[in-house]
């Protein structure tokens, strides 16, 4: 059987759509982001990077890289094994005190990565709690998606941000079935952030758990960098909640925060958290100096939000359309996979501008875009720099509608 | 609706089965692997771990520990984005080479751990082959099992590296049905090694594809480290090897290799690479050189194989039972989660010993063991320290008998 005409038949299509994918290679630069070398021989030596989640920088702080870097010399460069059999080292535990503080629970349980916090946990909870509903927003991340769908518990899908409609579907819904609600508090390709006081009232007058991704906030919002659910003075009504270390936070893994119950719970019975090495302790501890950093400076999230606001004005002074929230993420949308390819490309080649174009699966089909992330490290020179391209661009379409 | 209560009910059942589990808390004390500082209370300060699966000491060694520090301060301590959003890295395009040439095969695909890259290589082929059938070896980790599940493909499973049974599995499909036979080389928990000449014989002459999980076999056997297919020649006959960095290598990530297009067709639909953070660059550029290491030495191997003969010989000269198989793996069979946990207590307490017992799910009920994993660091004093603990231990446990 000839296994790879198959995949490349599939590959073809992808490919015909206008979606197949091409990475950008690249050299991050530590004393230099966002600015990085690219290796890709149709973009210039140095390109300003827009796409990324490493929203603060906090991957080349000097204090994140020295737990680091000091921690690879204490402990070695990996766990050596799972978490039960050998692999439990004293910076998981920190880290995980960290993260429990944080959010003002009770305990909080360490991932290899955020995906696998979402779909581990949600997988263990759908499975494990008999006759489980899961009420997923329908805007949740792929994580999420997959880890309700491994459960096999039902699932019901409630109107993107619609407290409303959540509220309906969970009235309809036996008084006596264990109800998780799912979503998300700030939506990572539209910016938008979730009406969360409504979505916990609802779900408390339902008896339902509430499960929040706080992956593209924790870091960014509230006073202490706890996301969403603190700043809106929330975070003790929130069942669980989920993270990230690998985007404001500089690092990689994830995790989740709740009751001490609970996480023992995910911990003993989710084979995702069971099966497999657990984070190297360097990747931990640089985890924990990056969110105990964050705890106790604004200047960073100031720095953001002034450069975010700086974007917006400058994108709306070209008249350059850009999707409205109140998240540090601006869609700029072009509604076509390979327009946007195209776009990207230009602005990568002519202008040394990396923006990845996002298009299907990470968005729905035609809604295509690019999705520009300023940060603290992004200057005003960078920003002008950006929008003259933009705007140029821009233009020159106009111009090619003109004359089409 | 009180649902700690709901987890705390499930606990309780784990805790009255003995198989409630309860991690040591370590600190790795790099420099001096296998020995390790405990951050429990009624243990020794120092222990000695002998169930890392860091099982070559890479985790400690000078090229590893500087490749991973250099890195961070060239590139930071986070990719800052997943694979397609800004977080390819130089890094990670190195280590793909090196791990596509470890195996003579033309491309590989690197994932955030060995258990995300079977969990999503096989739920992606197995969801995308259309009618695609999944030939399980009954012992398979886990992660694939989950994989598996996930793609919800049919599913056959097969006796324990049986070819026959496989023989006759296969016969029994359709001869145009996609067919994939997932088995490992190394099962960890017995560390039985697989009759591959005959697996991959059979899946041939069905025209099923080959998916070989060598995770605790790279680094460890072949002349360069490539893992049971090196040593025994059949690396081209194998359509997919996967592996991981976290154990031999003493890293962390997962990896799948094969064609170009197999590993494209992963790359671009499969959810678990897709939409996730990419491993910092810096474990990327550690486990390229741990790759490398292994590559050209033979040392590490030697002295492991040296170590493990060693403890078996000691073993039979007291009569202490173990599993044999031709790996680096000495399985002591307990058959009991309480014994076997005792039996690891007063290791650690009294002899500074650490093996974690292991129990349900990572074994079935009734096979709980200690599993022992030598290693080229473990010295012959150690290895006389551990046998004579053993042997007071057994023979205590005969007096116990004999009284009972
Ligand atoms: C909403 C959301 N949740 C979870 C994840 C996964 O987190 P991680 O990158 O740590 O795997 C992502 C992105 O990657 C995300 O956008
Ligand atoms: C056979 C097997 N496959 C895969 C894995 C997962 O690899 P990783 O630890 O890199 O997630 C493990 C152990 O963890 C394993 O034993």
């Amino acid at each position: 059987m000839d296994f790879d005409a198959m995949f490349e038949a599939q590959l073809d299509s992808l490919r015909e759509e206008g979606n197949y994918r091409v990475f950008a290679e690249l050299e991050r630069r530590c004393g230099a982001f966002p600015k990085a070398r690219s290796h890709d021989d149709d973009a210039p030596d140095e390109v300003t990077v827009w796409c990324s989640n490493d929203y603060l920088g906090m991957g080349q702080h000097p204090v994140v890289r020295e737990a680091m870097k000091t921690a690879v010399d204490q402990c070695g460069t990996g766990a050596g094994g799972t978490r039960n059999i050998s692999g439990t080292n004293c910076h998981h535990i920190a880290l995980e005190r960290e993260l429990s503080d944080l959010h003002g629970k009770e305990d909080a349980l360490l991932f290899t990565s955020g995906y696998v916090s979402n779909w581990a946990a949600l997988s263990t909870l759908g499975s494990r709690l008999p006759d489980a509903v899961i009420l997923s927003d329908e805007a949740n991340h792929a994580s999420m998606i997959e880890g309700i769908r491994h459960s096999r518990a039902q699932k019901v899908i409630w109107r993107h941000n619609d407290a409303a409609d959540l509220d309906r579907k969970l009235a309809a819904l036996p008084a006596n079935t264990p109800k998780i609600v799912a979503f998300e508090s700030v939506y990572s390709m539209d910016g938008d952030i979730c009406p969360m006081d409504e979505i916990v009232e609802v779900a408390e007058r339902h008896g339902a758990m509430t499960y929040l991704d706080e992956v593209h906030a924790v870091g960014l919002y509230g006073p202490r960098g706890g996301g969403v659910s603190e700043a809106r003075g929330l975070a003790d009504r929130i069942t669980l909640i989920e993270g990230t270390l690998g985007k404001a936070y500089g690092c990689m893994g994830g995790y989740v925060t709740g009751s001490a119950s609970l996480c023992d719970f995910i911990r003993s019975f989710a084979s995702g958290f069971i099966f497999t090495t657990a984070l190297p302790p360097a990747v931990a501890a640089a985890a924990t100096a990056s969110i105990r950093h964050l705890k106790q400076s604004d200047t960073e999230r100031q720095a953001q939000r002034a450069q975010v606001a700086r974007l917006r004005a400058r994108l709306d002074a070209q008249g350059i359309p850009h999707l409205m929230n109140d998240s540090h993420i601006i869609p700029v949308m072009i509604k076509d996979p390979v327009k946007c390819r195209v776009l990207a490309d230009i602005l990568m080649r002519d202008h040394g501008i990396y923006v990845q174009p996002i298009n299907y699966p990470t968005v729905p089909k035609g809604t295509e875009r690019l999705r520009f992330t300023p940060g603290p490290l992004h200057g005003d020179a960078d920003i002008d720099h950006l929008v003259a391209a933009l705007a140029a661009l821009w233009k020159q379409c106009a111009l090619a509608h003109a004359v089409a």
